[in-house]
Parts: structure tokens; C-alpha cells; sequence
């Protein structure tokens, strides 16, 4: 059997939305005993959780993330172990291991901090000239153990989404594929018309180092 | 390139809910040049649109979506061209061709009442026998263009979720893979505390005819 390696946030009552934005709200409202099946209401922002932006989040644009073909949310993954690091810069050796159309997972082991107010506070940040690596390789997406890859003016959102490289939020288990030489990622949104979508995000194992 | 197939309708402001439930409402809440970023907020219950249902929509169960691991939203396609039928029943042919932990898609044709009040009423449903043949084979899950597999009292519904098949409904786009041989089905929900997802849903091409 295939192994897979969920990266996502459960969406529950309680999860924390980003500073400023509305809480999301999960709530039964149909029941089995008296309306002969259960529902249960959502309501939310696109930024809560596991996520991912496009341009028209930040910037002026009129693509939505349900313009975008299903092909820009599978890849060869590619784990880059930042542990420790405020600032997230460039190593040499990026050079040699960042793919062109891959999806780059950073590894900042910030996850710990999800669920405190801290969290959203004094994260580590992507430095310029990693971002323009990034751009220069033409992933296809950068994700994260963040809630942002900065903080405002928000530069590196606007670097990396005017380049065309959508950037996913709130990834958790990252650790969990140190050990992996090899797998895919698939970052399914729903197919929704916003600037942004809640995600499932998976990373299938291809092989073990 | 890996080509793929989108079997997902887009989640807009005007989607039909099923008869009965809440309406979908998706607006912006959040503006570029007076909050310095653009967000949406979408309030839905999770029976719109395409979408995955789990046993607790229908039947006393504790299981949410979210219990599930992610291996059970990938498996090996098979498409089955079940048009003009009124009553999906069971052909011989499919003991040999539904694979055990497969992903069966009926294919009805019923896609082109979408949008339209008819789409809800009097569209095919599966038989008994059929649902059957499913349980025996241990399939993963069953997806259909359509908004059920029956009416109430909804005993495919209950038959196939007591037994562990997911359902798949609101799919869209089956008849571009009549002329696929092999296809790998990805159908992701939201990992979200709850009966049912919103779920993003694409077939992934091995070979053609």
C-alpha cells in the first residue's frame, strides 16, 4: 500500500484564524433523529489552516484559485530542513536540489507554536534572495510549518504570487518527511471562486532514504 | 506532462444546495485598498456541490470525515457507462471489471440537468443488487454526476456507507473519460470535523484507449 503523510490541519471549532480576519465557525445544523440526516454548517475565510493563496489575495488581479488547471497542485516534493533560522535564507546547495514545477515544503519546526497567540508572532521570515531562487527555479508552490513566509508589507507574498508560485500556509507533520528520499506532493483546494482555498495537502511517499 | 481531469464543480455564489438545506453563500469580506488584502467568506453546509459523504450523515455513527487517513481518497478509477437507465442495475460484465479498493464512477449523462430543479428529482438511482456487488467487492468509494444514488428513505445511502463505501456526489466531466483506459481517481475532502466535505475530486490519466 501506498504510504501517505498527511500534512493538513483538522478544520474544527476553535481553530485560529489569522490576526484580523474573522473566526470560523462549525456548527451540527441538521439532525439525524428529527430532519432524517445530519449537516453540519461551515463558515469561514479562505486563511484559516491548512491553505493556499493566489495572487488576487495581496494583489491586484482578477484569477481566482478555481482558474487554475488541477496539474499546478501536484508535484515532486522537495523537503528543505530550516529548523532554527528567523530569517530563511539561501544555501548553495539549493541550487543543486530545487527543481523546476517542484513544490519546496520548508521545514521551520514552528508547528509547535500552533494554537498560541505566538504563533502569529515573531515567525520566521523567507529572505529576498531565497524567494528569487524560488522564482528563478519556477516552482510551482512553496509551502510552510507558518502562518505567512513574512510579515507586512507582506514582499515576499507579493514576490512570489506575482511570479506565479502559490503559497501554501499552515502545513503541519513536516518532520515526518525528513526520512523521505522521495515523494509527491498533492495541495488539493476546492475548486472555489476566491483568492485563496482551504486545502488538503498530502505528501505521497516514493521512497525511503 | 501528466494530464488530468477535473470531475469538480466550481463553488460560486448561486450553487444549488440540495433541496432542503441552507443555501451556499460565498462573498468577499475583506478589500485590497481599505484592508491592504482581499479575503472571502463562504458559508455552506457540506451537501453542495461536489462533495464526499461518510456513514454520520445518514445513520448513527461518532466517525467523521476527518478520522479517515488519506490513502482511502486515492484508488484506481473505473468508469461505468450507465446511460439512459432510470434504474442502475447489475450487468455481468462488472464482476470481472469492479476491482477491489477501486474508485467506481457512474457515468449517467445526468450532468446536463445540472443547475436546472429537475437536476434534484426524478434522476436515476442505483438498485439494491448493484450496491450489492460493490459491498462484495470491497470498493473505496462510489461518485456519480448526480445528487444521490437513491431517494428517501435513501437505503443505497445507508447499504453503502454502513458498509465503509464512500460517496462521491455532483461530479461532473465523466464523459471525457470514456476514451481513458487507466486513471487513477484523487478525491480530496477538506480534513474537516464533520458528516460530509466539500472535496475537491480529479481523475489523473495513465493510459488512453
Amino acid at each position: 500500500m501506498t504510504e501517505f503523510v498527511d500534512l493538513s490541519y483538522t478544520i474544527e471549532a476553535g481553530i485560529s484564524a489569522y490576526p484580523g480576519d474573522d473566526d470560523l465557525k462549525l456548527y451540527q445544523n441538521r439532525f439525524l433523529d428529527k430532519d432524517k440526516y445530519n449537516d453540519t454548517r461551515l463558515e469561514t475565510g479562505m486563511h484559516v489552516g491548512t491553505h493556499i493563496d493566489v495572487a488576487s489575495h495581496i494583489m491586484k488581479s482578477n484569477v481566482v484559485i478555481s482558474d487554475y488547471p488541477a496539474d499546478k497542485f501536484f508535484g515532486k516534493g522537495c523537503l528543505l530542513d530550516v529548523r532554527n533560522q528567523d530569517a530563511i535564507g539561501i544555501k548553495d546547495e539549493y541550487w543543486d536540489i530545487v527543481e523546476e514545477s517542484s513544490i519546496i515544503l520548508l521545514y521551520t519546526g514552528f508547528e509547535n507554536k500552533f494554537g498560541s497567540a505566538e504563533y502569529f508572532k515573531n515567525h520566521p521570515v523567507v529572505e529576498e534572495e531565497l524567494a528569487d531562487l524560488f522564482i528563478d527555479k519556477k516552482i510551482k508552490m512553496l509551502g510552510m510549518d507558518l502562518p505567512s513566509p513574512d510579515q507586512y508589507p507582506f514582499s515576499i507574498h507579493k514576490k512570489l504570487l506575482g511570479n506565479d508560485i502559490l503559497i501554501i500556509e499552515n502545513l503541519r507533520n513536516l518532520g515526518l518527511l525528513v526520512n523521505i528520499e522521495k515523494f509527491e506532493v498533492i495541495a488539493l483546494p476546492l475548486k472555489i471562486r476566491a483568492e485563496a482555498s482551504l486545502a488538503r495537502v498530502v505528501a505521497r511517499v516514493v521512497s525511503f532514504k
